[in-house]
């Protein structure tokens, strides 16, 4: 069983409580202070609260080997909920790079923040005001999400470890997102054998690493996993997380609106360079090749236009070679869980996960 | 003597040991990854490192008081850097939120980004690529600021208390930085009666707090000051913060652009909305106060108007307040330090850096 509604109950009770805190402390500095936290909490609403749940189950996979169930310790529960606010960071910057304007069905910090301007009848530029804004709302919550981890760790038997693996996490998430913006640029000069490689590195630093490994290891190492245990669950999580960038991938490109919530063909209005395009590119003909890259990333596409991208990539066996490797990947991360000393509960908690991450929808 | 050029020579080493490691950890990563972590590396060089300064020179206090002068110990060198990594953080996304083409003589990240877009003859907005890349080095600057603060810690005494001021540092901070932002927007709609005490807390929170009092305050609790050595330096960094960003207005308005190396009256284009601002309304006619808010904030202000402006400032009399203010609070700091169980060399060191805050031209 993953981890039930009750236990990501918890991890919401522990936002609440900390955004609470915060709130109260700054309730002396007045009505834009208040506004700027309470946007902060809004951004913390609603998600998968899919690196919470690997926390936690990565934590009781340990724990319940050990012979200790839940209930989980504050110093976990802490943890999974700064992945989050560490997430909702990631994602109030992110919509700036991409210039969305809406997350989670509601509208993107930015805009937010923006729509607060005009509704107050303030001074000057909005959209500018609230691009600052949400720059800084991104910085509010990295801060909070360092205070809520360091929180939880004011008790725990294994901090330093936990922080390191943390602060791993931190730096190849932001390497990787940068990796990811610059390869929409970089790739136009970059030798055409090597982006299939460089494709697969942005959705190991950008997404592997930090939607999957390293919540389950920050977890385990919380319960005080060995090396054994640590190994397995690392040997689980990156490939799973590879897998589940890859069905986001061919989601971005051939998903159901209706059901992802986002345009049909998203990515390739944005000129995200997915394996998808390099393994489209690698089949194409000089021509067909340039005219590909001249249509990705224009954010312009119609119908017609996604419709054909579409029939190049799945006529160029992309779609399927990419559908072999996401199982070839989960397959992996099964194989990594046999034989491990882990809690039987988890085992299965984590196959679930990896089959809701990598079979999903939306 | 405020803190040699050797001693702050020992923080650059510290950054680039630092550095050199990061650089190397992801040199596998290839060329892009190392482009932005040189970036990194770039915007930590030059600056005044009063964060630095005043780290070293509380945790001096507090050591020569103990009987323990230097040598630094790891701990205070890696927060001094790390304050200065952080900082370097916040001037990325400060020149963002303000649009400034230019930091410590150079480009600001993000037009150095545009430019290594262009230069490597990518695809796509070249604009865009250096704000999407300047956003994303901030992120990583704020993880390497952590990263080595707690390389500093794993082997200190006072680890948990160094941590909350720092934390306290970053929110409020960026609390502060928000508050700037959003006056520059909300004073329209702001009772005019609060403007001066609007002006006075974004310096306490942007500055008084961030660059003065809590490196003094991080530096002295990881020497183990007891409360009221903690105190004193509390009393003494508050008010000198609230001089050096009182000093830093009067500079925005009148400051003499050869030795600030920023053109004349660039706070006024800007739109800041500080206590001389504050103080200028108060004395100003509703049809006077009308115009002169339609003049701040005005990108286009040419030299006739700033001068204008200037002579409106002085003839309410708001020029010689700040500055009545500026001396009232630099002797607060100083009463603060009379009689306090600290090291006398590191009190004429502070007195010394008092000195130069306040009464600096650049």
């Amino acid at each position: 069983m993953s981890p039930s509604d009750d236990e990501i109950q918890t991890v919401s009770q522990r936002l609440e409580r900390f955004t609470g805190q915060q709130l109260s402390a700054m309730a002396p500095l007045g009505s834009e202070a208040a506004l700027f936290l309470r946007a902060g909490a809004d951004a913390l609403a609603g998600g998968k609260r899919l690196r919470a749940r690997f926390c936690l189950t990565g934590w009781r996979a340990v724990a319940e080997a050990s012979g200790r169930p839940a209930p989980f310790t504050d110093d976990v529960v802490a943890a999974a909920a700064a992945l989050e606010v560490f997430h909702a960071a990631a994602l109030v910057h992110d919509d700036l790079v991409d210039n969305s304007d809406t997350r989670r069905g509601r509208p993107a910090a930015h805009r937010a923040f923006e729509a607060t301007h005009t509704a107050h009848t303030w001074a000057g530029d909005a959209a500018g005001f609230g691009r600052s804004a949400a720059i800084l709302l991104g910085d509010l919550l990295v801060a909070w999400s360092d205070d809520l981890f360091e929180e939880g760790l004011l008790a725990s038997a294994h901090a330093a470890a936990a922080r390191a693996e943390y602060a791993r996490m931190r730096r190849d998430v932001t390497v990787g997102q940068f990796l990811d913006v610059a390869e929409e640029a970089a790739f136009i000069t970059a030798p055409d054998g090597e982006h299939a490689e460089r494709a697969l590195r942005v959705a190991s630093f950008k997404s592997a690493r930090y939607s999957v490994q390293q919540p389950l290891l920050i977890g385990a190492v919380l319960a005080g996993a060995d090396a054994e245990q640590y190994a397995a669950l690392s040997g689980f999580g990156h490939p799973l997380g590879i897998a589940f960038q890859l069905r986001d991938d061919v989601l971005g490109v051939f998903g159901d609106s209706a059901v992802t919530g986002k345009p049909v063909g998203d990515d390739l209005r944005e000129g995200k360079r997915t394996l998808l395009v390099a393994y489209t590119r690698e089949r194409l003909g000089a021509g067909a090749r340039q005219l590909f890259d001249e249509l990705v990333g224009d954010p312009t596409l119609d119908a017609g236009q996604v419709a054909a991208l579409q029939g190049t990539i799945v006529d160029a066996g992309a779609l399927e070679r990419v559908e072999q490797l996401i199982t070839e990947n989960a397959e992996a991360a099964d194989r990594a869980l046999r034989g491990a000393r882990l809690g039987h509960g988890a085992v299965g908690a984590l196959r679930d996960l990896a089959q809701a991450a990598t079979a999903r929808a939306s």
